[in-house]
């Protein structure tokens, strides 16, 4: 895993320094880039290609994308009209170093080179391309992620019910996550099954994520997670745990990576890195 | 040529009150699509088509999705942090209405859906999106619009020299026209010759564009622009005017209107709407 984490941080930034535009949109768009993290979008694509037996430069270009987008929205979620957070896996967040207006603007530009990047993709067929500028526009955007966040942004300081709460992870969480798994399987020439499977799979493994995402929030160390503990609580955000106790969401987060895994075993691929990561996501302590 | 403008507007109604996203971002994003505006870019790609004969359904998606994106950098630009802008068109902005949050993310929800609609569009071959993709992506990205952005926000409050002046509008302005322009040959199958021709006529077409936004911003009538005159001067902004004299720029103006009209008559196709439209852009009041 961290060899495919190498392999998509040196390929993102020959990218960004190849294009021709102001240093400080590049920067700005770097400083993000680099700040770590832990590439789970690229490394999910990447270990879909690997069950196929695909080589893994077919999902280079989609990889890039993929961690793109993530960074764009990380960005745009960070401004102090949105929410406001001062610091991002310890580092100062963009627009604190930037300031406002580049750090919207290299969102903007993150956002819109990953299309580029697929598109100019050499790998891979105009059909596969396209199909896959479909997607990731789908999970990304107003049916998707962005609409995750609005939906997060609407619901702050109220109760939400167990459905609400999950509408919001599906979309700002899970359709991305969803991509990723999904887009390796159309690259490595997918059946409709098999997609279906990757689909389901790749959403347990979405709200897994965000259940232990949770309970890190209550239970974490703020040393591994860069951000103070108990902020959801601080901020009235609702929570698995507020809604159904520690333990019921652990026995949640439980149920869904059974269910994932359920999924991956049904299409008899050789899975054992994706279960391998399903365990990383649901045991994580940061 | 308002026919053309009515069936983009009511397209791109329907799309996204077709979209399955919160009602809130559907109204952000709808607002500002409705809030007027010459429709400049859907109806230089629309002229194209028609340059070669061929029929406008072919070029309605690439139309909806270039005014998306036309409309998404509206919304970014206007906000606090960047232009800081109460009004276009003479209605209160985007986060005016609707707050900063909401606007940001109508914003890039209004980016990702243009790649959407792009992907999706069944008049045309994987080929030709894949291209238009790339073309766009490349048009309104950190090498073209949002760098073009970066620069005129880099460049305020200080004297710009005349290049860094057309850099500033080449790419924040320019390239997107080109894209409308070679959009419209690309989907009409245009030779590579052809394809130059039309990128020369749109470049110039783009710079007298901008020299006669400058132009109004000091002789223009405020109940037509719907903005306050001299604001240009008010923001020590560089324009054509301070740099080549009033009638410096109307000459500069003249000239490049001269030469987008000889690129577009060295393509021999039908021709006459766009050197209409490229008359109208010069002369225009608003």
């Amino acid at each position: 895993m961290s060899a495919h984490r190498d392999v998509v941080e040196k390929e993102m930034n020959k990218k960004i320094s190849g294009l021709a535009a102001p240093e400080i949109m590049k920067e700005a768009m770097t400083y993000s880039l680099q700040a770590g993290g832990k590439r789970l979008r690229p490394i999910l694509l990447l270990a879909t290609l690997s069950a196929y037996g695909e080589k893994l430069g077919k999902g280079l270009a989609a990889a890039c994308a993929l961690e793109m987008i993530h960074t764009y929205s990380l960005i745009h979620d960070d401004l102090p009209s949105m929410d406001n957070d001062d610091l991002r896996r310890g580092k100062p967040t963009n627009h604190k170093v930037f300031g406002e207006a580049f750090a919207i603007l290299a969102g903007d530009a993150l956002l819109t080179y990953s299309f580029q990047i697929l598109a100019a993709d050499e790998e891979n067929t105009p059909e596969i391309k396209i199909r896959l500028v479909e997607l990731l526009s789908k999970c990304s955007g107003a049916e998707g992620m962005v609409g995750g966040q609005a939906a997060d942004l609407q619901g702050e300081n109220r109760s939400l019910t167990l459905e609400e709460l999950e509408y919001i992870h599906l979309n700002k969480t899970g359709k991305l996550l969803m991509f990723s798994v999904v887009a390796g399987a159309i690259i490595a020439g997918a059946s409709s099954k098999e997609l279906q499977l990757f689909e389901a799979f790749a959403l347990h493994l979405g709200l897994a994520f965000q259940i232990q995402d949770d309970i890190l929030d209550i239970e974490g160390d703020v040393s591994k997670i860069g951000k103070p503990i108990g902020s959801d609580t601080t901020n009235h955000k609702s929570t698995y745990p507020a809604l159904l106790t520690m333990d019921g969401a652990k026995e949640k987060l439980k149920e869904h990576v059974a269910e994932a895994k359920k999924m991956l075993a049904q299409t008899r691929l050789d899975i054992g890195l994706l279960e391998e990561i399903t365990d990383l996501v649901a045991q994580r302590d940061h």
